[in-house]
């Protein structure tokens, strides 16, 4: 498996973080790192479907993955386990997002500069983490089926800040009542946009599409 | 469809909170009226759970129910249409919980004396909602099956905090790789008092057993 460290960072308030993010986005434009900041509701998916995109861009690109949590390993050890790519956990203290000073203070810790790609796989939460520019080059969102058709309405800023909106565990469309076509009407009323691609890690659809989007910011 | 209000919120940063929910509990109390706090995931279920425990307790009891919310509607209107009971929806600004001092000007502008139940669904969130006493004489959350057996290692201050823990969508077992003793066990971990009950709002099992449970806090 890959190498997994733990890192412990708390919120440093004053921090400008816009200024910051920033500077993290020009780095990493730098050094040629297409750095995706993977955000969601918990349960949704994020792990299962970075350990499945991770696999098939592993053979090409040099991969990193840093994973947010309150205080467990659980996250970057899988992705490490299961990919044996270089994996960093941050444990962010209890709170619900990341921030630029946060993620700066990650990035110090870790030798980036060989990643093509650096997945940020951020806290679960659908309210905090979009308000939180984390110096990302692009926001990737998973929304799952069984999580209802409705969140676009009740959750609008995730929607409105995000650059990729997976519609995952799309196997389990026969189990719940999940009307695809209303759900990508209302991310459409938030994100005219945005790219929409229903997704299931489980059964690889659509998976070929997002290592697409995802090659297509890299070149 | 029984009312529907809408009441803007935003936080009030320097409130003593515990003071603050204790000043609620005793009101509540002093009034017969049993408050509760109902947390959990986006998407897990609250309002479909609170919907069919509300049709199963109001020929018996008077009830009342406010729904915390970003800015949307949904939910406060879904209740009050499937259950006839009043129903206040909360607009909390875009914050990620609902705090005692919010609770307190809610109910400010509601007449909650004649209510023997009042639920307060909170905003869709595993992280904050648990740091925040709302006032309420319990607290019950939800976790439902697909969001996976690993949550209570993940957010485990929302499964601290909970007196009643119901993991809900059970009717969904068949198609997820969710292992319920895990599950419990790894609840048992964080919390060994919380009354564990699996619910499918869908297939109504498990609910006879919750309504129990609120009974027993009323009487």
């Amino acid at each position: 498996m890959g190498e997994v460290r733990v890192i412990e960072i708390h919120e440093n308030i004053g921090a400008a973080n816009e200024k910051k993010a920033e500077e993290i986005r020009e780095k990493m434009s730098r050094q040629g790192t297409l750095f995706l900041n993977v955000m969601s509701s918990p349960g949704s998916g994020k792990t299962t479907l970075l350990v499945a995109l991770i696999k098939l861009l592993k053979e090409k690109y040099v991969i990193g993955d840093m994973d947010v949590d309150i205080r467990s390993t659980l996250d970057a050890t899988r992705v490490a386990e299961a990919t044996g790519v270089f994996s960093l956990q941050i444990h962010n203290g209890g709170l619900c997002h990341i921030d630029a000073d946060m993620t700066a203070r990650a990035l110090a810790d870790v030798d980036t500069s060989g990643m093509d790609i650096l997945f940020l796989e951020n806290i679960g939460n659908l309210v905090c983490p979009a308000e939180f520019d984390t110096g990302a080059h692009k926001n990737i969102m998973l929304y799952s089926v069984p999580e209802g058709d409705d969140k676009p309405l009740k959750y609008p800023l995730m929607f409105e800040q995000s650059d990729l909106i997976l519609i995952s565990k799309t196997d389990t469309l026969p189990f719940f009542d999940f009307d695809m076509e209303k759900a990508v009407e209302r991310i459409r009323e938030r994100n005219r946009k945005a790219k929409i691609i229903p997704v299931s890690a489980k059964t690889g659809d659509g998976l070929a599409e997002v290592v697409s989007w995802i090659e297509a910011m890299i070149s």
